[in-house]
């Protein structure tokens, strides 16, 4: 993406071509990394794998792993977010299948994989490296608060798993297409596998959490953008730590909100339901001013997958109408996503 | 104080009585440990030490580490809450000396006594242990954001180091004296030393940062107050996110606002004006309502440790009247924080 920051905490060399791994998963938004890799980097995806039990599919060639071998997978990739990071029961003979077959194991989950014996008995066995990219650089700082030169936008939310990674993701790739410096800024483990770098923020011990996403944007050439990957929400009863922390850290110029339409509650919390987006630009203004009082909203970003192109096209014309700003699906290109993009650097 | 909740996260005995350690501190605000322990356990304090070069002193007497032994000290806690947690570089021939005179190193720093490679060698070789309190426990839950039973009181400030533990401990021990059930919940390395256990919230890993306070005060009696000790402050450009973790795992009923008069600026942050405490107020019900619908805001505690107990009196009862709530200095016992304990208990 025409980088022209420094880049730091680069990932020891990550074992693609990979085999994705679904683990017993039946709810795909739980296998949002599987699907972030076969989306932004499909080049370097073999085929999926899971437990019997699951029923989400990426689409891709269902491959055992010695099959997976047989076609050049150097890796296996745990595709699965699930809530608190844990590596299932179930998963560790197939796990073990894998390294026996030869691949090496990806890992983003909280939960390290060498600290399931069966998995680090094996990979000793086998000579396999087991590799975790959830895993915070040493010596993150104390926050300073100190303004730093260049550019700087983030993806909000109004919840988790709805669009964020992708619209930085999309917004990196079309500011490079128009001839800007831009850096996609992973903050999560999809992107994070995707950009072969970047900060684990909800890895991060809670006093160094503004202090890390201030590492991973410094300072840079006044015309450069760090299009940074944004976490959870504000109004995540159990994330919003993780957002507050790389709002003020990132210090961004601009946000952009995500948004899935017709989610009524935060997921996994029935009692919890989803702000506004207008709530939710309000509240990232009067926290996000707190380090950068120039901090404005670009626009909207609404995931309509699951809506045909003429509804789509009319429920974004009615958001943007309604918001007074830019709204578009970054995934349906066209001139919708170019007003966000022009509006990002108005 | 009359505790009536299970007993949790008890750390290993600790071995008090302690000579605190005050490094090559210049600045009272960052020996705030060894002002705690001398102001709400006096009874196991035997002296103070540190480095020529310090200036701050706690007024207890000043004592070498052999002379403290002979006095019956056990341990030597390190007095000092630098920005960063780290192990001065300065102090390690003196916490050497300590080990070698037969005291333990008891430290909440985020950095480790262990991984000093001298103080390592040097407890080995004299059979001394080296106690880490910053320690949180294993297996924190994501938070639930489910409401819990029982009432809950957090101390919030427009700052550190101004007070919200000191209030808390004020607060809790006030309620037991009225005969209430309460527990001061501790949630930073001077609070736990105090109470003897609790949570390191600054020492969290951000995911779990609302999950680590919602297992800090568990479903309780309806009756029995948790009397939460706050941390840093939601304006903070470094610590909001610890703050806004705790006050959506805390669910708190009832939060005061603690202040320091006078201070203008975020501690080591000249750039930042402080918040009003009405600002303060406003968006700690903005933001704690999220898990709380009902938080209300029952009075501001004043640290007035610099004014005579005129002016005091005269600025306690400004400040109520401007806000209309009961404003206290906690440490200045009368009328006023009678008032105070009222407004919780309202």
């Amino acid at each position: 993406m025409n980088a022209s920051a420094p880049a730091r905490w680069e990932l020891q060399p990550l074992p693609y071509p990979y085999l994705l791994f679904l683990g017993d998963t039946t709810e795909p938004t739980l296998a949002k990394t599987a699907f972030g890799l076969r989306d932004w980097i499909p080049e370097r995806c073999v085929g999926e794998w899971g437990c019997a039990e699951g029923t989400v599919s990426t689409g891709l060639p269902r491959l055992r792993p010695r099959e997976a071998r047989a076609r050049g997978a150097r890796g296996l990739v745990i595709g699965v977010a699930n809530m608190g990071g844990f590596i299932g029961e179930r998963w560790v003979p197939l796990l073990v299948e894998a390294l026996e077959a030869g691949l090496d194991l990806v890992s983003g989950l909280h939960a390290k994989l060498a600290d399931v014996p069966e998995l680090r008995a094996a990979a000793a066995r086998c000579g396999r490296q087991l590799i975790d990219v959830r895993v915070p650089p040493p010596n993150i700082p104390i926050a300073t608060g100190r303004k730093r030169t260049g550019k700087r936008l983030l993806t909000v939310g109004t919840d988790c798993a709805l669009g964020k990674k992708y619209t930085a993701l999309a917004l990196a790739r079309a500011l490079a297409a128009r001839g800007r410096s831009a850096d996609f800024r992973a903050t999560g483990q999809t992107g994070i596998l995707i950009a072969g770098g970047g900060m684990p923020m909800d890895a991060v011990v809670a006093d160094f959490e503004a202090g890390a996403a201030e590492m991973l944007s410094p300072d840079a050439p006044p015309d450069h953008w760090d299009v940074i990957e944004g976490q959870g929400s504000l109004f995540h009863p159990a994330y919003a730590a993780v957002s507050l922390g790389l709002l003020h850290g990132s210090q961004p110029d601009v946000f952009v909100v995500c948004h899935e339409p017709g989610r009524e509650h935060v997921h996994g919390y029935p009692d919890y339901p989803l702000p506004s987006i207008a709530e939710t630009i309000e509240l990232t203004v009067r926290l996000g001013r707190r380090t950068n009082p120039l901090i404005r909203c670009a626009g909207v970003s609404l995931n309509t997958s699951h809506l045909d192109p003429i509804e789509a096209r009319d429920l974004l014309a009615r958001e943007a109408g309604e918001l007074g700003l830019p709204a578009a699906d970054p995934m349906r290109p066209g001139r919708e996503f170019e007003r966000l993009v022009d509006s990002c650097l108005a």
